[in-house]
C-alpha cells in the first residue's frame, strides 16, 4: 500500500527488481508541459551504474505510454513503464529462506507473509527508478521557474572496497537554487518535514539535517538566528543556519539539506544471517551489487527533491483567494 | 492547507496562537476504545510549561465535543478543543511591521500576505497542542498493543540563559518498545520516512537519525549490518544500528531515533531584523517565550509518534487477505 | 471514519446529535477572502426548522473558533463549531434496543457494534449542519465568480400528514447559473460524478439525476444531443437535455439536476420493528421530526452542490502550466 | 488530475483511445490472492465489443507488469496495461477542429486548452477497459466472500438503429447479494453515495437510484418502510424499497440499484454542430461506434461496483478496536 507521493503532482510508482517492468503513473501534471522521451532518458542515464560500481547494469529505456500529445503533456495521466531485461533470478536461488543481514527480506517476511526474493522484489533500489522518471517530469517543472538542485558527495576509494568484499555509506549534500519565498506549508506539510520524508523514503537513508542541522541544537539562538546583511539587497541574511526555510516555508534563500546513507548491507564478506526457520547460518552474498551506493543514491535525491518542490509550486497556486 | 495528518487515524488540527481556540477532529479511531477527558489532560498537563520555562502558562482545559459514549468511542469522529484564556496580544502590537529572525513571520508573508502576527499565529508552538491531545489518543491505541514510548534529552542551565537573555536548543532520543514485526510500507511511506516528516514538521526541528544515524554514513557494511546473537532467542541482534528498522518495516527491535532542535528564536538579546518594507532595525524580543524549548518539545515527539505508528498498526490490518 | 470532504476545499465534520456540539474544520480556504460569523448563521438560520415542522428546534448559534483574522480567512484551518443545547435524550429511552423501521440504526449496529441512539447519534439530520456551515463559506467564493445555486421542491400538504401521523417525500430541483466551461475532471471525478456522490450523501437521497436524467435513456441519440441555436452568441444550445455537464466537464450551460428525497422514516402511526435480540416488536415513534424532511434538505442540497463547485472552481487553477 | 478511485483498495488508471497504451495500477490489494491473467482477459472479454455493435474491436490483451509471483498477490502494487493496436485515427482527421455533439469534446477544450481529439482521446469509453482490469480483481476479493455482481438491462432493436444511424440509450440495473450489514460509512462516505459516485462517473450515465428510488419520493413513510417479515429468519424484511443501504450502511439484503444511459452521442446522421471557432456546421460522424453502449456499460457498472465494495470490505476491518 501507499505507492503514492505527493498531493497535487501525484506519482503512483510500481514494479519489482526482477518482476517484468518497473514504472509510474503521474497524475497532475498540468496540461501544456514540453515533454518528449529523452527527458526521462536523460535522467535515467545518470542513474545507471558504471560498471566500476559492480551492480547490474541495464539500459534502462523508458517508455511513455500516455499523457502526452505533439510533444505536450495533456493534463492526463502520464504513464511511464521500463522492462526488465537483464534479471539474473538464479543467483537468488539461495537466498529464499535466508534473510540477507542489512536487508528488508527479514521485516518484509514479518509484514506480508509472502515475498518476492529475486533481487529484494519491491525493496531493491531498483524500485527508484521509477522516482527518477517522475523526478525528470517534476525537474521540467522547476526549470520554468528557473529552480535549479544539485548533489554532492564524498566518494569512498571503491577500488579498495572491491577487494575488502566489504561496501561504504556517505553523506550527500542537496541545495535548491532559485526557490521563491512562500513554498511549503505551517504545520504537518513542512518543506523541510515533506523533504525528510521524501528523503528518508529512499532505501539505506538513515538522517537528514537542514542548514545548520544537528550543530544548531548546541548553538545559542543569538548565533543560529541568521541576521539581515548590512546592506540587503532585498532580503539577505549573513548566514543561512535555517538552510533556507523557516517555519516550514521557503524564505526564498538556497534549501540546503544533507543525508546519511548506510554503507550497502550486500557484501561478499562472510556474514552470520537468520533464515526463516530462525537458525543462524554462514553466507556470502554474490549477486551483482553497489559497493557504494551513494553516487547513485544522490540522482535519486534529486528525484525527490524534485517531486516535493514541483508539488509545493502547483500547490501554492491555492494559497491566495 | 494540509493540516490533515495520517492515512488511517487521521488529525485535522485548527487554532491560532491568540484566536479563540484550537483543538483537533481525530476521524479513524475505531470504535469500542475506553477513552475519557482525562486520558487528554494528562497528556496536556505534561506539555504545559513549569513557571521557571518563561513561557505562557494557561491551563489548557481540554473538552471532548463528540465521538464518545459511555467512555467509549463510537468510531465517529472525535473533537476535541481548547479554548485560548491567557493570550497577552497587546505585547505583540510592536511585532506587527517586524519579522521576527528565526521565526516564520517573512516567510509566512511572503506566502499568504496576511498574517496573525499575535504569539505567532498558526506557527506558534502554542499549535503543538493540537498534536499532543490527538496524540493521546493515539497512545491509548499503543497501550492495548503494550507499546511504549519514551523520550530523554540533555538539557542546558536555564537560569543562566535567562541572564544572558539567550536561548538554547537540544537533542531529543525517543525510544519505543514493544513494536511488532511488520509495520511500515515498502516504498515512500517507509515507517522511518513517515517517522521524519512527522517529527521535522515540529517547529524548531533541524534534524532527525535513526539508529547509527549519521555515524553509519561513515562505517563500513560489515560493522553496520546488525548481526544476529550467537544464540539468540528468537529474531534478536547484537547491535541495533537499524535502530529497529529495515526497508522500512519494523524489525521487532526497539526502535530509536533523536532529533535535533535548534535554539528558540526569541531571544531578549538585542538583533537585527528586516520590516516588512525591506529595512533593517534594532529589535529586543519581549513576551513569554521558552529560553530552551527541548523539554516540551520532548511531550510534542511523543505524540507525533504515538500518531504515526497508531496508524501503521491499524493500516497493518489491511496488509494480508 | 471517511468525514472529510472535498479535494481541495476539504471540511472534516463532527458531532453527534445529542452530544455536545457539532461542527467542522475547513481547511484548503484561500487566505484573504472575507467572511464573517453573520455568513454562517444566515444559511444555518435557513436550515432551521419553522415550528409547523413538528422537529427539534434550537437556535444553533455558531461560533468561528479559527482561521479568521480581522474579517478575513488566513489561509489556516476554519474551525466552526455549534453546541447542543436543546436535545431531550429522555424521549430516546424506549429506543435502545429497537432499530427503528427505514433507520440507520440496524445497519449501524451491525457495523460498529456500539452506538449513541439518542437522537439518531451522528445519523440524525442534525449532522448536515455541518455540511451548511461549511457551504456558507463555500458559497463565498462561488459568489466571487458570479455563480448563483438555486433549489425548488414541491411540498405536500403538511397539515394533513401530521393528522395521519405520517410523512412525505419529495423531489428537489437544483440549478447553479454562471459556472465557467471546464470545471470537473475527466474520468472519475466528473462534476456530475461528483455532485452525485455529494447528494446521495444526504440523508434520505434516494436517486439523483441530471439533465433530461433517466428520460434521456428512452430518447434516440439525434433527439438527446442538445444542438447549437441556430443563431448563437457564444456556444448557446436549443436545449439542456446534458444538463450543463459533457464528459464530466462543465459546458457553461446551467447545471440542473434533481434529487429523490425518501419521507421522514419517522412517523407517530404503529409500525412493526425488529429489536436487537431479533424479536418483531410493535412501536410508536415520539420524539421530534420533520413530516416532510424536503424544504430544509434543499438547503444541504446546496450547501453540498456549493462544497463541490469551489472544490472544482480551486483544482480548476492547477489545470494549465 | 483525480484519475485515483477508491480509499483502501486504490485504482489509478491511464491512457488515451488512440496513444500508446491504457492501463492502471492497483494500490492496496491485500498479499496472498490468487490472481492470474485470466481473471483479467475474462472481464475484458466480456467488455468486449462483437461486430454486431460496429465499434472499433481489438483483442485488448493485458499484460501483468507487477504485483504478482508464483499466482499470488505480493501486496504491492499490481500494474496492468493494455496496448492499443488497432486504432484507426485518420477517421478522426475532419475532427480535429470541429466539437461532436453530446460529447466531451467543447468542455475538454474549454479545460485543458489542448486535447487529443483521435478517438476521443481520454474520455473515450475505451477509458473504461483500465476500469473493468482492475474490476476484475476487484471481484476476486468479493468472491471469498460469497458476494456476487448481476446486471440486466433492456436492449433496443439495434438493426433499426443502424440503417436510421442513430442510436440509443438504456436503462441497467445492478444486483449485488451476499452483502454483509456494516458496509458503508455514515457521513460523506455512505455506500450508496460512493456507488452514485462510481456509476455517475462512467461516461454517458445521466441518472441512479436506489431500491424504489425517484418512486419514493411520492410514497408516504408509513408504505416505505420496509418492515420486518412476519416470521423472519434473522433481520428478513417484506420488502426492499430501501435497495439494502439504510443511512448510508448495508444491511445484508440485496442491494439494487438502477442507473440510466443516454444513447450514444456519436451518429452517422447529419447534426449541426459548433466548430473550434464558434461557428455552426453540419456533420456526419463516421468512425467505428457503437448504436447502444448499454451492453457493454452493464460491465463497466460491475466493475466499478466491485471497486466499491471491494474498498469497504477492507475498510470494515478498521471500524471495530
Amino acid at each position: 500500500m501507499q505507492n503514492t507521493f505527493g498531493n497535487i503532482f501525484k506519482v503512483t510508482t510500481f514494479g519489482e527488481s526482477h518482476g517484468r517492468a518497473l514504472g509510474c503513473v503521474i497524475d497532475g501534471c498540468p496540461a501544456g508541459l514540453d515533454l518528449c522521451i529523452e527527458d526521462i532518458e536523460k535522467e535515467l542515464a545518470r542513474r545507471r551504474p558504471g560498471k566500476e560500481h559492480g551492480s547490474r547494469d541495464e539500459k534502462d529505456m523508458p517508455e511513455i505510454l500516455s499523457g502526452i500529445y505533439e510533444g505536450k503533456t495533456l493534463g492526463t495521466p502520464i504513464g511511464i513503464v521500463v522492462y526488465n531485461t537483464n534479471q539474473e533470478s538464479k543467483d537468488y536461488n539461495d537466498l529464499k529462506d535466508v534473510y540477507r543481514p542489512g536487508h528488508a527480506d527479514y521485516s518484509w517476511d514479518a509484514k506480508f507473509g509472502i515475498r518476492d526474493h529475486r533481487g529484494g522484489g519491491r525493496s531493491s533500489g531498483r524500485e527508484t527508478l521509477s522516482r527518477v522518471a517522475a523526478g525528470a517530469v517534476a525537474k521540467k517543472i522547476l526549470s520554468l521557474h528557473k529552480m535549479e538542485i544539485t548533489t554532492m558527495f564524498d566518494a569512498p576509494n571503491i577500488e579498495k572496497l572491491r577487494e575488502e568484499k566489504d561496501s561504504a555509506g556517505g553523506i550527500i549534500t542537496c541545495r535548491v537554487t532559485g526557490v521563491p519565498a512562500g513554498l511549503g506549508e505551517p504545520v504537518f506539510d513542512k518543506l523541510d518535514a515533506r523533504l525528510a520524508g521524501a528523503i528518508v523514503s529512499i532505501g539505506a537513508c538513515k538522517g537528514i539535517e537542514f542548514g545548520a542541522g544537528f550543530a544548531s541544537a548546541q548553538s545559542k539562538g543569538s548565533e543560529n538566528n541568521d541576521r539581515p546583511k548590512e546592506f540587503p539587497n532585498g532580503f539577505e541574511f549573513e548566514t543561512n543556519n535555517a538552510g533556507g526555510i523557516l517555519g516550514g516555508i521557503s524564505t526564498g534563500q538556497e534549501i540546503i539539506f544533507r543525508a546519511a546513507f548506510k554503507p550497502t548491507p550486500s557484501i561478499g564478506k562472510k556474514q552470520r544471517a537468520f533464515a526463516k526457520d530462525g537458525s543462524v547460518k554462514e553466507m556470502e552474498i554474490k549477486g551483482r551489487h553497489d559497493y557504494c551506493i551513494v553516487p547513485r543514491a544522490a540522482i535519486v535525491v534529486e528525484a525527490m527533491t524534485a517531486l516535493v518542490l514541483a508539488d509545493f509550486l502547483l500547490l501554492s497556486r491555492l494559497t491566495r483567494i
